[in-house]
């Protein structure tokens, strides 16, 4: 690692309900807030030269939108949580697939625990790899292997 | 059920292609637009505590803002036509889990004498009940029932 | 609607274990009994032109028995729950469909939220709409529906 | 075990087809009768404080019917062969959850040698165990699971 | 074939809402009632050694105990429209099973042509054959069947 | 049934491996053959205004071009064993629904008793009627429906 | 086809990630841009009486807005490639069904050659027809169709 | 393009009961006839270095005999429309992978439109792209874009 | 029963983490330990001419070995509750068929209460029988069969 | 093995597409072709008593015509490659099943690494065994096998 | 975070082909060993009141033992890769829910991105969350995990 | 071939109650035992210059372990017949994959003719080829043939 190493840009990207956090069933995600998340990151990035960059949406094609937005002004890599487009949306793979930067998909709560229909990722095919259950520590690991994986 | 009972904040909402009623397929979904439907239900809450919002959205992640928002509000309930989006939406699903107002689902038509695909309901899981088959009629009796569970 | 208008024969069918309600699981069906059921659908019919007979079984074919002797007798509307046959029963579904009175089809609890083997309903295919999720209020809604239905 | 222990009431419920035990298939259900089993089982009960309630029927509604009596006179259990209701009814499981005696579930033949349509028991949900294949001994020993459970 | 052959006991056996021939959905089933059947088989039967016995129950288990009582009285055969039943009874397949009399299944309208929920026959396992679609003619072919079957 | 009735022309239509009846798996299919088969409905039709023509091939493009030569020679049916296609072949089942003459589907065995593989009929959605395990006197009773189904 | 016929409006719809065309792997979907499609297209209509209008989104909702608007507007058709939407939106589906004018679904490369998540399209049963694996060659060919189809 | 360009070998293959066209359910594939689709791409080639053959057969092997003749040829590429067989050809896809030549394939109806078994195509694994649902345009548009890719 | 009657050699085998028993999950298990469960069962046998032989192993071929040792040493039966490989080990089925002594199957907690993946048992159907969901009972009465067996 | 042993006829006997090898996706398949196959073999069986016939054929229903015409021959047995039909043809199945000379089934590649819809093979059912995956030494250890089968 | 924290006890257990690492599938699992991550983790405990204990076993089994031993130890937590016993194994599955400490699964490569039998973990049910795809970063990650938990 | 090849090192490996082979089930599995197989295949390669090793195990790991030892001692191929981890072992699969000799895989009978649950193989997807259902000559012919790829 040298002195003069580039910054690194990494997004970190919330989808649908997960504005919602701390006030949604605290019992699977706990009481901590999306705001909470941005100071945790923060104070992990502080003094390294770490850019990062906060987004949130409802809308899938919005995401898809920050996405390729985030891909034109060359990010080195994204942390998403893509909520429960995750297990659905073939739209997002593909915006995921179709773009150079790498993803870290982080979920929250252990998605193996929950109900059939959340046991799959869709965009786990189009990740580098996938971080479930951890809470919020999974976010802030996948900023620990972007950073490492740059370093290299 | 006291003089003094406070008002009832209900929300109804119309997911994708329901702004189309009256001019989507009339043998399946009947005439009437719409526009009919607000007056129906405003005719039926005239003269009661009730306040009525209307919202339609053809975008799955605006129906979620539309959730949020009126969980924020702290409305009593609401009257929920997903759509197309039924079959298919954990977003909204979660949407409406991670807020304490509880949903009534109408559909129109008789969702079990449509195409296999239409049968299942994602969103179901997350409501109180589901009125399907019985037209306008369904809304009105949702809202009946937000009125009666109100007064207990 | 007419000063003159016809009475109005409803039929309400209870199919098997319904005859337990307030005693099976109160926490899933309320502690209500089905003579509760009957006395809040009297007082909802009194001073109308409507007359409602009660029927339960837990024998399937006495289900269809009743529902072809209603028929005979040329009633107006069936508000029916056929209990645990409703996941199963193609030949209830038969003797629904094999007659021309319409059928209401209720369930006491939300069948989206139980096992998985209740998520479906046969029966629905022969009915104009289910109402599920609403406890005793399903069974109103749907005497009034019948009535709506039959003044136009 | 004291001496004033009260009276143990168990029911013995056998379904469809159980009344041709003997005739039926006698390779795999042998050539004892329904009447030769009720001896061995009156005979296993003699000097102890049981009493022993003996019903067959191959009409699923009855033994429903059947159950809730025995539920209404405070039986200590029932030993139950559903026979070919075994596979499919959700209505039976119900009757079966919505009382508070146990269940044993018994088959004489092994249901995990049969047809794949038999290899799945629905009622065993709602029952506290199942014995199947050990022929007659699998009603000796439920009754004597039933006795000891009461002992305890 | 002899002069002095014995006669031939055949029952003839309907399943649910076939009672309602002729009223049910004429278009699928025709508009003959299970009364002209009967006039149709009796004189196909007269002049020659065979007694026929017609029953029509809308209970599942009534209908075993009628294929129990015929087994019982040395039927040589049973022309049998299980209805409903066909596709999921497994108690009535194994009362066919359970007996030595031989079972023609019939079906009045073609399976293969309905909804994909009746294109299966649990009891056609239990059958020596079956005749779908041909309408009344199919039970007159069952009755011949026997006939020559008894004749060899 | 006039006396001038005109003639009725039956195709007697066999699939693949039919040709070998009698040397083929004689405890499934028994020992008469094609041959046996021919003389039986000859005798049959004989001094009725009946023609047959039989014919069978192994190749299943064949089976089309004699379905679609029968067809433009005016065929008042088609009694026909798809032997091994029944299962698979929608060439075929389109061959038959492409052509106005109807069919009546013959199985020499009980499909419903062999391996689940060959339960399903595809061929049975373009035929009028299935008659299976009757053995040969299937081919007879397909041969009488189209005469009577002629003279109404 | 006379020489005052009416203009063709004809809107070409593209989904999500199509705006990437070109950059997104261009091993699958060829180094061309949208740009080049539009000019492409514009170059085939000129001189024919035909609007074009192009339009792409990559939200779910917003592709059902300009549905609902180009139907409004009367148009005569819509080249419509669904992307990722097109393997599991039933709103969409329902947006095509709700309104009159054709939908030619293009699909550039051969989704059958495609991970099976990509096999099936949803959106296609509201379509006219489907090119797929052609390239640009399907837009263009689905102009020519809708002009053909246009002039009868 | 050069003035100089060598002639197009196309082959145009149709498959079973293709022949039928015009005769066969007119309501889903026209009243047009095979001779009429050939008139059709003939004056589609006139004036153009193109050699159109044609052949049809309803033997899946001489289908694939055909394909193997055209390869050895040299056929610059084929229009394939394998009617029935699409749907279940293992061998027909094997034909044309180990062939060098492009296919096209072309169904007349939309298979998304149709019955369930007919929505998958085995052999379009195998083709360069599909059109489905567009008629006789369809075979136009395939000869158009073999011609142009030609041209390349 | 005669005096010299020989002696009963049995096995009592118990499959993965059954030595956690008391220790693992007590609301599902119970408290008690194999150690207890071998102390009740030697004293089931006491005064009985039946040697008890006791073995446990994590190890599902470890499980087959003491099966083939102890069917080389002619035991009369073997109790096994095979654990975590009841659902998936098509090896430890092998072996028990591959022996000629009998097994009997115990479950202490029923698994048809259990999740789905538990519903199952693959080794069933090398057993003769099956107890489940009744606790220590069902060794004991394992134990009790394989002794009444022996004495006929 | 005596000196006087009869002659082998054996039939090596190969489906759809192969006579293609060696010019078919070599990669898959190797360079050498049908020829050096027939060479190989002849090779292998001078000097013995043994007799070969090779047979090719695209047409599904040819094929079943050299099996049966073989079977009347009394061949010893044959070397089947069903090729793409392996996977479909019950067709063929049956014609193995109905001759009593053994089948010994080969493939050049091995169908377990393969697309899916390769992995079953539906004539193995009727083989004696199945070599998938050594090339051309399938063949020859098949012809190996019959000759030492036949010595026993 | 106390200075006089207790000592951290975390097991590092490796599955089946682990101890390959680094000759196996290099492309997919890089080229670094077993040893190498032992010492990558040791040098990130050291310094840390971390003990860190080290296993591998190809043997399901002694997996369950190393578990239950670590249990008995008191180990404050398990970084788990259980190799191919992921996706299939109960025993192991049971053996972690069975004990009290955490487990946090890792997998070197993305699971979603591999054979889809590869994409579901049975084990990950009974873990509190999974890290697939970051390579050995995973194991550093999952150690940070249980540090932090334990500091809270 | 060369004079002066070097010897072959194979190693024949049995897993699951193969040791068992003679006693088990002889109806499917012949007479002849696991030291007959030595035997023949000894005899079969003396005086060539191949080492032959066996090993058995009826634990999974165990076979892994071998596996790796082998791999580790260079050995040119295995011969090995995985038992009931065929149909399971993921892990088994891994280990094959991840060395570099060939594997010929092998089953005594016929994995078709079987249980539906034994008609899969895992491990075939890392096999070189299998040889199904020619009893030993399996075991005979694979060593031919790594035998004969060896001189090549």
């Amino acid at each position: 690692m040298s002195e003069n190493k580039k910054t690194l840009k990494v997004g970190v990207l919330n989808g649908p309900n997960l504005n919602f956090l701390g006030k949604r069933e605290p019992d699977i995600y706990g009481s901590l807030t999306l705001d909470d998340l941005q100071k945790q990151l923060e104070e992990q990035a502080k003094n390294k030269k770490i850019t990062l960059e906060f987004a949130q949406s409802n809308i899938e094609g919005e995401l898809i939108n920050i996405i390729q937005r985030w891909a034109n002004e060359n990010f080195d890599g994204v942390i998403f949580n893509p909520g429960g487009y995750t297990h659905t949306s073939i739209a997002l793979r593909d915006a995921m697939s179709s773009v150079k930067m790498p993803f870290v998909e982080v979920h929250i709560s252990n998605i193996y625990k929950r109900e059939e229909f959340r046991q799959h990722s869709v965009t786990a095919g189009a990740s580098v790899g996938v971080i479930s259950g951890l809470g919020f520590f999974g976010y802030s690991a996948a900023l620990q292997y972007l950073e490492e994986k740059n370093e290299k």
